[in-house]
């Protein structure tokens, strides 16, 4: 049976779609009709340039077409234009521009396609598709003509269901404001972002293909944001500061106090963030010249705490048992409402949160991590004031949210400061003579002793490595106290007068003499460092030792370190200084920012939000706070280190010394001894 | 075949639902279960009593029964205190206390109908259905048990399923952040309110039956707000303002100029407004004992540059042909996005509007009356600075807006007021001595000679009255012009001196002199008023005429005067002055404020919101503002009075002297002569 002569065949690839369609019609309609999947912001009018597709050469030169017929229609101007603009150097022809004249085989490439992968550079393997909740799309509107009675809205939703097949149910109102201005600039010509395809939140006259959002990590003590780019999924920059909050309190409960104690503390708390994430917006914007005003969505993650201080809920509840949230859906809240200036119809999600005192930041990291896709039992740790701690495969989810403190993130301690260059990430500390080498951010090798004087602090690595260092040295002992000072100066004799101080009447260490620092005084580790750390360590320990004891299991395969603290530290002094359960440390990956990485994903991919209620639901979780087993680990984890024969991978690396073993059978004795 | 002996019969009146029941279910239950409509906000906690109920005693009696036995339980307390408190002196049991024990017929008054009559007291006779688009509804919420991961706003929406049958999807902001203190503060025992059964606004803690409604017709010249009882449908209080924008221009084409020619020119007049509906509703609220923030829902109706400038949306392409409207759809809006303060999350309904000049008061003016259901030809007329006019009957409905001028609010008139007391509203001059004698508005009798002076100015009637008699006396000639002084002074003698002044050149006549006025100065008449009142008789009078051409009829068989201004003015000199065409006087109507009327319909009954929108689509709309035929009408109903041999019914009344000739024989005679 021969097809009618005016039909012609067209596959694509990859998809494998195809069909007959009559000669003549442009790719991307001939797309749009078999149900292909080519992206297009200004609907057919060779100016965005989002639908450039190749064509695989005589893939369907078969007996009786002419092979020497061309089989599209051939480019002109404007569509060498456009190419020449949007993808210099590319070869390849625009879907909207080319018009089938014969059979052909087209490849969309992922570039093309509405929903495109996105790799996450951070996890260096998972894609994002890109199929965000505001998108752009450019229609031509009809005029309107004396006699008709149909508003602009009107004639706009008819543009819109006619050229996209979108039938928005809804205009926001500084939208609808704008209408009638964006219709008479553009002759008609407009381009509409819309939210979920219902919501209209921007009109502009002509074509447009700024669309930004902003994904935050809403920390205790640091949020971080990201703008993307939400036509491409590109992050344009990322830019973090401290919660203005911890001025309020260092902790969540702390916070909860003050709301608790001060009429006007709930507003004062809100405003303060809210105050913050403009300013982060407006930096982020800025640094990639654009504007707050481009910004149409927005995705917070945090915990409980500060989700509900975020939206003036009182967080009181979420104080003492039984942890009662306002909701645990997600929200779908306008930016303006919570007082926040992005553009003026901008909206803001607040996805699902898990129970009372597991929050979104938890979601998102299940959503960036998907460990209930994995094989091997997978823990995700991503360490801010509170740690999210989530085990699980395909077997199951667990999570919780441990109050690890900010002591790793550097706040609490001394001279502790954020991650940032100049900040000490990396201590060794000589066996014989107690002195310290130590390493900065930013710096390639060991400090000089005639370096200039740039250190200003330590981070929270820098924390974990001078304090598991110390333990290593004798200098401390493993119940966190400093051995007493003329012991330590018998043992390490005259060089103990370089680093051996004395804070509030105790011994304290001297990681880096004044000379070397940038404030121009010692940097030091004192009783409270170490007892911080500890509670620190303890509580993360015994939250990754409950999911472990809620699975049933007794160790993990794979550990991932979220967050920036798990970008930098060593996984070897973590396990030294009993953070994390032991583990083969080439099954510990550093993940970077998950909480915010499953923010963005959800700021570039609506379905994704669905996703992050469902896996909240399905995570079963513990609430710290009240549970006797985390109590009970807690205080089992608070001596450094953890017994060492729990850690056969640590045992076996030649960085642990005998010295430890000394400290272990004092305390054993003492033990016995019953002090 | 007899029916289980645990069943019982139960019926209820008016509705005739029946069914057998089991025994020992409450009234309230057993309605519910056949379908029978008792109104209850409490949720049958013998609290808001409002599903009282009387017996028909005996009406079940028949063979087999024992008609002694009592078919219902006895009263306990707690009925009583309730049936005392909430309807003394009523006789009736409680539906949600009272148990069947036996058949029983049960009659279901109106007021305790969830779905009642309201009559509307102005038409005196239609009826307003009550239910309103925000719902009070109690609810008793079960307690956060630890372990449980849903939040309050999940729990509070599983006992609405479960004790309501109402399936919210969402949560306003400000009533999720005042969720966990109400619950608190309840007990768990809160009362909702909900907008349209979706979204929850308000929660608070105990039994409530407290949500109020502003409905408001806003006139370019005067607000008027009426605050309604949402769970009566009561009328608690009305209020009116002169609208503050009449300082930025008196008219809509010079409030439009204002905003094209000032950039801060839209906000200001939104601003303006905005402030005007808070003291409105404040004062409104304030009379009832009730405060603003108990403003759960407004309704606001206007033309369509009040509307559009109410929502901050620029009106200029509504003052130039096509006359673009931004949306003709109806808009639910959040009160605080306004900056309305009232409830933090009320919703205001902007009802559709019909065309560019043709706005949702039109609408409200076709919900109140109805004219589509007419069997006679039926005119409507809504005075105001723009009159809006409906001509109609079931064979279909035409519309338009008239831009009148404020003179029939008594603005841009010399003395002219706002009908209050002190107003003059009556007026009489004799036709031989020229003297007026007039009647204020809040007296039963003409103003005697020696009356304090109380008299402040001149309202809408008033000036018809007094331009009407001026007329007939023969001091103003049939195209506007006083006769001149010398031949007024000929005519009437030395009674002249009492009235006749001149002003700006000109003759002007002294309604009422100093002595008698309380602002101690003559109220005069002068000819710029005169012009004043034709330029408004024209407009109002041509625009009946265009919907009377569109329909193809040369008369009316009804008409109905609606607004303010209706309520007040003798249809016999509406008729003389050429306001309204010539109708059977005893089928000329005053309907009261009917965009009010509207409004209030859209407040108390949300099933009216969809019909006016339907109706607005069903009106044929004239935009009198290009319609030639509307010019031709206007310039020919200038002159006064219109033919008269137009007005059969009005030729036919005694109160036309023969005086009305002689300056219509002049004008023919000018107009013969060329002049």
């Amino acid at each position: 049976m021969s097809a009618p002569v005016d039909d012609v065949l067209v596959a694509f690839q990859p998809s494998g779609h195809q069909a007959r369609v009559p000669r003549g019609l442009t790719l991307l309609d001939a797309a749009r009709r078999v149900g292909a999947d080519i992206d297009s912001i200004c609907g057919g009018r060779r100016t965005c340039g989002r639908c450039f597709v190749s064509v695989v050469e005589g893939a369907l030169h078969h007996a009786g077409v002419d092979p020497l017929a061309p089989s599209l229609s051939p480019a002109e101007d404007d569509e060498l234009a456009c190419a020449a603009r949007r993808r210099p150097g590319e070869h390849g022809r625009l879907a909207c521009a080319a018009r089938v004249l014969g059979d052909l085989v087209v490849d969309v490439p992922a570039n093309s396609r509405a929903r495109r992968p996105l790799v996450r550079k951070a996890a260096g393997e998972r894609a994002i598709a890109l199929d965000p909740a505001v998108r752009l799309r450019a229609v031509q509107v009809a005029a309107h003509r004396l006699g008709e009675r149909e508003g602009d809205w009107q004639r706009l939703a008819a543009a819109l269901a006619e050229q996209w097949q979108i039938r928005p149910t809804d205009i926001a109102l500084p939208a609808l404001r704008g209408l009638g201005a964006a219709l008479q600039a553009g002759a008609g010509f407009v381009t509409v972002a819309l939210h979920h395809d219902q919501t209209v939140l921007d009109v502009r006259p002509g074509f447009s293909d700024r669309a930004l959002g902003l994904a935050v990590d809403l920390g205790s003590t640091t949020i971080a944001a990201h703008l993307c780019d939400l036509t491409t999924g590109a992050v344009l920059a990322s830019e973090s500061a401290v919660n203005p909050q911890v001025a309020f309190g260092e902790d969540l409960m702390s916070r909860v106090s003050y709301v608790m104690m001060n009429p006007e503390g709930l507003t004062r708390l809100q405003q303060a963030v809210i105050e913050a994430l403009n300013r982060l917006a407006h930096a982020a914007a800025s640094r990639s010249g654009a504007s707050s005003g481009d910004i149409l969505d927005m995705v917070i993650v945090g915990n409980t705490v500060m989700h509900q201080i975020l939206l003036g809920i009182d967080p009181t509840a979420l104080g003492a048992a039984p942890f009662t949230l306002a909701s645990h859906a997600p929200l779908d809240v306008r930016a303006a409402e919570l007082g926040l200036r992005l553009h003026p119809a901008a909206m803001v999600y607040c996805p699902a949160l898990e129970a009372g005192h597991v929050g979104s930041d938890n979601v998102a990291v299940l959503l960036a991590e998907r460990p209930d896709q994995a094989d091997a039992l997978t823990l995700v740790i991503d360490v801010g004031t509170n740690a999210e701690i989530v085990l699980g495969d395909r077997a199951g989810l667990h999570s919780c949210s441990s109050p690890t403190g900010p002591a790793f993130e550097g706040a609490q301690i001394t001279h502790g400061q954020r991650a940032a260059p100049g900040a000490i990430e990396r201590v060794r500390i000589d066996r014989v003579s107690g002195v310290a080498r130590v390493r900065l951010i930013g710096d390639d090798d060991w400090l000089a002793a005639d370096a200039p004087a740039t250190a200003s602090g330590i981070c929270g690595s820098g924390i974990i490595e001078v304090v598991a260092e110390l333990l290593l040295t004798g200098i401390i002992q493993p119940d966190g106290r400093f051995a007493a000072a003329d012991w330590l100066r018998q043992r390490f004799g005259a060089a103990s007068a370089h680093w051996l101080r004395e804070h509030a009447g105790r011994p304290a260490y001297c990681l880096l003499g004044a000379a070397q620092t940038a404030a121009g005084h010692d940097i030091i580790v004192t009783q409270d460092d170490v007892r911080n750390v500890q509670l620190a360590k303890g509580a993360l320990y015994a939250g990754c030792r409950v999911l472990l004891r809620q699975r049933g299991a007794t160790r993990v395969e794979r550990i991932v370190l979220a967050g920036a603290f798990g970008s930098y530290i060593d996984p070897l002094y973590a396990m030294a200084l009993g953070l994390i359960p032991d583990c083969d440390p080439a099954q510990v990956r550093a993940a970077g920012n998950a909480a915010g990485d499953g923010a963005r994903i959800m700021l570039l991919d609506r379905a994704s939000r669905a996703l992050a209620a469902t896996l909240a639901r399905q995570a079963r979780y513990c609430e710290t706070a009240i549970d006797p087993a985390f109590q009970e680990e807690f205080v089992a984890a608070l001596h450094l280190p953890h017994a060492t024969d729990a850690f056969p991978h640590l045992a076996a690396h030649d960085m642990l010394p005998t010295v430890i073993h000394a400290p272990r059978e004092r305390r054993a004795r003492r033990q016995r001894e019953g002090l």
